[in-house]
């Protein structure tokens, strides 16, 4: 029920205030898998800033802007630089997206929701998000999903915790539709930098292209032969490679206590972090 | 195909020797799945050591000792201790197994290559390789295989590739036999702790713990409601567990020039290591 490349109105008919659901939604064991629009909210998100630089709010702890720039200390004795200024103190994580009804996402859930436990299982929600090409979600961006909103650590999904996964997913798509400016549906390396550059990240070309390579390619991976891959990264990629990016960048800036952009860490640091960097 | 809590000749029946292939092994759509177990092997491996704590041939490359026991370098000064002698030059990879006949393998390989064509896509070999109690291989186990035998870069798996991957998967076999000491089928904490000193690794209780309970979760994952998880790491998961650390221990040596159990990495260092220890 997430993502869409479209943007007028023609994929919400299972949407659009369904004040009253069908009879037996469930019962059909096929949930309505409906992209996600913006157009979705009652309210349209806020207009993007003119300075597309700004730091997003889905991006509240942007890197230091000398990460990845600054001079390496040298070895064996570290002779590092001044430490930079500080990065700004990470705002409340506000996610400002409108105040639609959440009743109108009932059915939704109720018919994705096959085992009738009044919660999401993890294969539950992954049938349930398709990106806006009909495609469905990355196993990884699905785990990803239940780790931010399984706020009673049940590894499901109720009904509340999917409101606000849905909120979320329809603000990550509010800035995936900002980003695609040629409206192909699919992020290009172009576009991914610029997304970059307005979320904080000053990070080599280089490593923009390893970045995106390895989440483009995730998406030629599960595609298998019969779906000849699209160039870009699909909507559930993008969300998984910022979520991913962001995650990796906090676990780096709890270590680097004076923010030069480099870190010393232990033998079990560096394998406790790498470790839970991949659930 | 791989794993076998069994260790008598009762599930190798389709494996024993099979000068001659069924008539259409393929043509069923379920490809055979039998655990291996390491009396598959023509010969035995050499009997284990008398002290285990010697080096395994499948872990070339173990930490220095001092990993994760050396006293920290302080802030912001370094003051490392004295750099300690250096591990052992890695051997080449040996994979000492013996020289059964490939052919025996080839009726599993048809049965699961069901595209017929030559060799197998990551579903194929999925589907193939069992466990000991015919649970099938985590997915990331299944991903680890094609990397480490996917010489080709075809991301499938040819027969060689297969005869090679099916002896490594033995020799693992034989390896988890080997700490099993119970029998179980299941390698419990006290188990795993023991093989990670016979690899070489000296790693702190808590972190042990949490390395073990890391994979050990995922075989929990992994079986739903309906198969109750059995205590303790099947043997795929031990084998990604072990393959997982030594890959993580493998880069932080990279970057460990002097060996005192500790690493400075830059913000890209660190994100791009991360990324690809995920693939």
């Amino acid at each position: 029920m997430i993502g869409a490349m479209q943007t007028g109105p023609q994929h919400h008919h299972n949407q659009s205030k369904p004040s009253r659901p069908s009879p037996n939604p469930s019962s059909s064991g096929v949930p309505p898998r409906v992209p996600v629009t913006s157009a979705h909210m009652n309210k349209p998100l806020p207009a993007p800033a003119a300075n597309q630089h700004r730091t997003h709010p889905l991006h509240p702890s942007p890197p230091p802007q000398n990460y990845g720039f600054g001079p390496p200390p040298s070895q064996p004795v570290r002779n590092r630089p001044q430490p930079s200024s500080r990065p700004p103190r990470s705002p409340n994580p506000p996610l400002a997206v409108p105040d639609d009804d959440p009743q109108q996402l009932f059915p939704l859930f109720r018919a994705a929701n096959t085992s009738h436990t009044g919660s999401l299982t993890e294969m539950e929600l992954g049938s349930a998000l398709v990106n806006g090409d009909f495609t469905s979600f990355h196993p990884k961006t699905v785990k990803m999903m239940i780790r931010i909103f399984d706020r009673n650590s049940s590894k499901t999904i109720s009904f509340d915790e999917f409101v606000s996964l849905w909120r979320y997913l329809a603000a990550w798509r509010e800035l995936f539709d900002r980003f695609d400016v040629d409206r192909s549906g699919r992020i290009s390396l172009q576009e991914f930098e610029n997304a970059l550059l307005a979320f904080g990240y000053r990070l080599s070309q280089p490593f923009v292209t390893v970045l995106f390579t390895t989440f483009e390619s995730k998406g030629r991976q599960r595609n298998g032969p019969a779906h000849p891959a699209k160039m870009g990264m699909s909507f559930d990629l993008f969300v998984q490679a910022c979520i991913s990016l962001r995650r990796m960048t906090d676990v780096f800036k709890r270590y680097d206590d004076d923010r030069d952009g480099y870190i010393t860490v232990s033998f079990e640091e560096f394998l406790t972090e790498i470790l839970q960097l991949q659930d």
